[in-house]
C-alpha cells in the first residue's frame, strides 16, 4: 500500500476500533470459524435437524417477560423512531423509549417462531439455529457483547429420548470438529430443588442455595456451609446439606431418595445410561448433582459440556416446557442444547487448529502493463492447485513478498514465470 | 402434535409474530438460502477474496458522519445503559440517548475495519462480507428492515482493473447459482456530473437533477423536462439537457465530450470493453448514462445489475475513494460490489429454484416402546440415501403422514419395515 496512490495525511474524523466487547474478525480467523461452524451445521443437518432463522431484534415486551434470568439486565434496547419517540420522550417514562431489543439468546426467538409458524412445521420439530446473540456485559476479557451460538432444539416431544438425541448430536458435532476429551454433565432441576426443599430451604431461596452448592467442587463442604451461613439461610437446612455433602454419598440414588417424584429420577437415570452407552467411550457422561444453569426458564433436565481446557461450560442446555405456552396458549414440551461457539473456537485456536485439506493461499503478481484478462485466466488455471488472489506487483518486490507472508500468504506466482515461489521453501 | 402431551389452553401473554419488516425463515427457505449464500461465497473465495466480519453494531457518531445518504435516516439506534442513560435523560437532548446503532450497510463497517487492521491485511485487500444489515424503513411489501447483503470490495487499488475484477466475480457468482439474463450497467458519476454542470446546473442541485434524469427511460425527454421545470431549476440548463436527450445521441462519446477530464471516460471505456469481452455473451454489459446510485459516498465509477424479472437493481456498487481516509487519515482507493441477496433469492424462488442433487427428506417413525439407540442406528444407515429425521410415530398414522407431507417431507421409513414410503409414489 506504499505505491499506486497518494498518501494525503489528514486528521481522521472517525473512530476505527470496533465497539467494546465486539470484534472484527480477520480473514484467517473468519475462514477457520466458517469451517468450524459449517462442520457443526453439517452434523446437525445430517442428523435430521433443520435450520431456521429469526430476526436479531425482538419485541421489547416479549424480552421483558422472557424469564431470562440475569440476561434480562443485559439487553441492548433499540429506541423508538419518529413521532413515537417524541411522544415517549414527552411521557417522562424511560421505559417508553424502546420498542425492540437485540436478542440475548436463541431460545426465546425460537419459542416465538414456533408459536407463529407451528402449522407449517413437522411435529415434533427438530430445529437448528446458528447465529449471533447480544448481551450488554461489562466489557472485560472473555466476556463478549456479541457472540455466536449453535443451537439444536426438539419441540413437541416430552420423552427423555429428546434429551438423548440432543446429547448424541451435540457431542458428535464437537467430535466432528476435532474437539475431544469432554464430559456431558446432566442433572434435573426438580431433583435438586426437591432435595433442598426436603432439607428445609424455602422455595424462593433455592436459586441462591444452588449457586453456592454448585461451588462444592472448589470450596468443599465447609466452604458451602460458610457461604450459606453468610447468606443468612436457616441453620437447620444448612447443617442438613453440609452433613449430606460431608457424608460423601452425593449420588443420584441418595439425592433422588430425598425427592418426592420417583419418575423424575427414572428419566434422569435413563438419559445418563443411554447417553453413556451411545458415547461408547468417545466422551464422558456424568451426573452432576449441583448443576442448575442460569436461565430462569428451565423446567426439568439441564446439561452442560465441560472440558479440562476451560473453567466454564462450552455447551449448555435443558428442558423448558413452559416457554412456548406463553406465546401459544398451549403448553408444548421443549428441550435444547447450545454450543458456545466462541469458546469452542477459542480452545481449538489455542491448540493450533488447522483446516484439514485446505489449499495453500498464494498471490499471483502482475505488472500494470499486462493484459488483465490474461492475468485472471492464469489465476483460474492455478486455482486447481492453490487458493489464488490476483494482486498488482509492487516496485519493491522483496518488501511486498514479506508483507504477503506476514498477512498469511503461503507463496507467490508471477505472470512471466511458470514456477510458484512458496515462502517456507525459500 | 396432537398426542403425547397435554394441551392446556390458556391466554397467550406474549406476541408471536416477528417484528414488522423482519422475517422468520422456515426450514425450506432457510435451506435454499444457505445453499445460495454458500454458492456465492464459494465463487467469491475461489476468486481469491477473503471473508471477514464486523459487529452488527457501530459507533453512533461514525454512523452519523458516514455519507450514507437517505440511509442515515433509517438507522436503528441503541439506547445507552445504566448511569450513562440516566445522565443522557437528564440532559434533555434526545441525541445523547444513543451511543451505537445497527449498521445500514457493510461498506462503512468495512472502511472502519480496514483502518483498524490494515497492517495485518494484504495490499491491495480483496475482501468478502456476507451478512445482515438493518434499515428502519416504513414497513411495506418488499421493503425489509433486516436483510442480507453479499459484498466484495477491493481496497488499495486505484486501477480500473479492480472494477473489471469485481464485475467478473460478481457476475460469475450470479451465474453460479443459476441466475441468468442480467445486464451490468456502468457509469461514472464524474462524467454525468461534468456534463450536467457544463449545461448550467449548479453543483448542489446535481443529485436532484440525476434522480429525474434517471427516469429518462420511463418518462422520456418531455417528462424529464417537465419534472426539472417543476423543481424550478434554470430554464437554460433544462433546455440544454432536454435537447441533448431529444437528439437521441446519449452515447458515452457524446456525454464524455462534455466532460473536462478525458482520462475518466477512458477508464470507463476500458472497463466496459474489458468486462464485455470477459462476459463472452454469458451476460450483458452496458453504459448507462443516467446511473448514479443513492449513497453519498461514491466518488467515481458506479454499477448495478438489472434483470427483466425485477424493476430495481439486484446488485449495486461503485468506487468510494474518500471513505477510508476519514478513519485512517490517509486516502485509500476503494471499490465494492454488493449483491442484494433477498432480491436474488426472491427471483430464484419465484422461478421454482431447486437445490441441485439434494437428498430426499424422509422421517423415520418409531414406536415409544422400541430401543431408541437402535432407532438412531437405523437412521444412520438410511442417511446414505436420504436426509432422515427421527420422529415418534403418532397413533393416527395416516394423519401424521399427511402432516409430514404438508411440512415438506418426501416420505417416511418405519422401524419395523424395510421399505421407504415416498409420498409422491403413493
Amino acid at each position: 500500500m506504499t505505491e499506486g496512490f497518494n498518501f494525503q495525511k489528514e486528521e481522521p474524523t472517525m473512530k476505527s476500533q470496533a465497539l467494546k466487547g465486539m470484534r472484527d474478525l480477520l480473514p484467517a480467523e473468519q475462514t477457520l470459524r466458517d469451517y468450524i461452524q459449517g462442520k457443526i451445521l453439517e452434523t446437525y443437518r445430517a442428523s435430521g435437524f433443520e435450520r431456521i432463522s429469526t430476526p436479531m431484534l425482538e419485541d421489547m415486551e416479549n424480552l421483558d417477560k422472557s424469564d431470562g434470568g440475569d440476561n434480562l439486565n443485559l439487553i441492548f434496547k433499540v429506541m423508538k423512531r419518529g413521532d413515537k419517540l417524541t411522544s415517549a420522550l414527552g411521557s417522562g417514562d424511560p421505559k417508553q423509549l424502546s420498542d425492540m431489543g437485540l436478542r440475548y439468546d436463541l431460545t426465546l426467538p425460537l419459542s416465538r417462531f414456533y408459536a407463529a409458524n407451528k402449522d407449517k412445521l413437522p411435529h415434533p420439530f427438530k430445529v437448528i439455529q446458528t447465529d449471533r446473540v447480544f448481551r450488554a456485559e461489562r466489557p472485560q476479557k472473555g466476556r463478549l457483547r456479541e457472540f455466536v451460538q449453535c443451537d439444536i432444539d426438539i419441540l413437541g416431544d416430552e420423552s427423555p429420548n429428546a434429551e438423548v438425541e440432543l446429547i448424541d448430536v451435540t457431542a458428535r458435532a464437537l467430535l466432528g470438529i476435532g474437539f475431544t476429551g469432554f464430559t456431558v454433565n446432566i442433572n434435573d432441576r426438580r431433583i435438586l430443588h426437591g432435595m433442598l426443599e426436603s432439607m428445609g430451604f424455602a422455595a424462593d431461596t433455592l436459586d441462591s442455595v444452588c449457586i453456592t452448592f454448585d461451588k462444592m467442587d472448589k470450596i468443599g463442604a465447609e466452604g458451602v456451609k460458610a457461604e450459606l451461613t453468610e447468606k443468612q439461610l436457616p441453620e437447620a437446612a444448612i447443617n442438613a446439606l453440609a452433613d449430606f455433602i460431608a457424608a460423601g454419598d452425593v449420588t443420584l440414588e441418595s439425592v433422588a431418595s430425598r425427592c418426592a417424584d420417583p419418575a423424575i429420577a427414572d428419566d434422569l437415570k435413563y438419559v445418563l445410561a443411554t447417553a453413556k452407552a451411545m458415547a461408547n467411550g468417545r466422551f464422558d457422561v456424568a451426573y452432576c448433582p449441583s448443576l442448575v444453569r442460569g436461565q430462569g426458564y428451565y423446567t426439568g433436565m439441564v446439561f452442560e459440556i465441560t472440558c479440562p481446557q476451560f473453567s466454564g461450560a462450552v455447551a449448555g442446555g435443558g428442558r423448558y416446557d413452559n416457554m412456548i405456552g406463553k406465546f401459544l396458549g398451549t403448553k408444548v414440551p421443549a428441550v435444547g442444547f447450545s454450543i458456545g461457539f466462541e469458546r469452542v473456537c477459542g480452545i481449538l485456536l489455542e491448540q493450533g487448529y488447522q483446516i484439514p485439506g485446505a489449499k495453500q493461499k498464494i498471490a499471483l503478481l502482475y505488472n500494470s502493463d499486462v493484459d488483465f484478462p490474461a492475468v485472471l485466466a492464469k489465476a483460474a488455471q492455478l486455482r486447481d492447485t492453490y487458493n489464488v488472489t490476483v494482486l498488482p506487483q509492487a516496485k519493491k518486490l522483496g518488501k511486498q513478498l514479506g508483507q504477503l507472508e506476514a498477512s498469511g500468504f503461503a507463496g507467490a506466482a508471477f505472470m512471466d514465470k511458470d514456477e510458484v515461489k512458496i515462502f517456507a521453501q525459500q
